[in-house]
């Protein structure tokens, strides 16, 4: 039986603590159940429906050793029954310190059940354009 | 005077047709005018506010060459307010064909002006997830 998350930010505290201690049925019972779901992993397309999203991380998680991951909130919009996050995510492994942040943007919807994920978009990045901004 | 967009897909019509032209005053009437618009350009932290976002798009669309873009939409979701489309964007520049898309999550919120940008993720892809799971 799945957790009834109250708020999009227990369901999100969920979601990364699954990641971390790479749990997938935890992980995928933060995911409503929904062909209309789609998750964006690392340089890759977007994969939809829940048992697709559930192989992806299948894999990925499978191959992983244990992470040290921490989540930093950076925007949060919430309209009505559905909250946007966009959050940068610095995973490690043992003693490597993980230098640049993977961004993601989460969407998480209010159902019955309580706020479930729909939308996992996850990017790397390289660059960081806010300081180059601020450095021309 | 920006264009009131009274459905989320004009308001991406006109942010992809602003895209392609290289236009920066049409592209930027197509976001809210708030500090809480998020941009993820590829590879990038998210840029937040319009004031920044407006510049990270100046240096992209400035050093760019005429671009052809053909955009699918993948997935839209669409509760009260808000709206979220993930589309593929397949970019190109003269004969180059562009194989692999970007992949842009893009979210819009209904005002009292009309359906507004609030987000754009968009990151690069170098593996087709879903293909894979279908080879495997």
């Amino acid at each position: 039986m799945a957790d009834k998350h109250d708020t999009p930010e227990k369901a999100e505290g969920a979601f990364y603590e699954a990641f971390a201690h790479r749990n997938l049925e935890a992980m995928m019972a933060v995911w409503a159940d929904d062909e209309r779901i789609g998750c964006v992993h690392p340089m890759s397309e977007l994969v939809t429906g829940l048992r697709a999203i559930r192989e992806s991380w299948a894999g990925i998680l499978h191959g992983s050793p244990v992470l040290n991951l921490r989540v930093e909130l950076v925007m949060r919009v919430r309209r009505g029954p559905l909250a946007i996050h966009t959050v940068h995510e610095y995973l490690s492994t043992g003693n490597d310190t993980a230098r640049r942040p993977i961004v993601a943007t989460n969407v998480y919807l209010e159902t019955e059940i309580g706020w479930r994920m729909i939308m996992h978009h996850a990017s790397p990045t390289a660059v960081s354009v806010q300081a180059e901004t601020t450095l021309h």
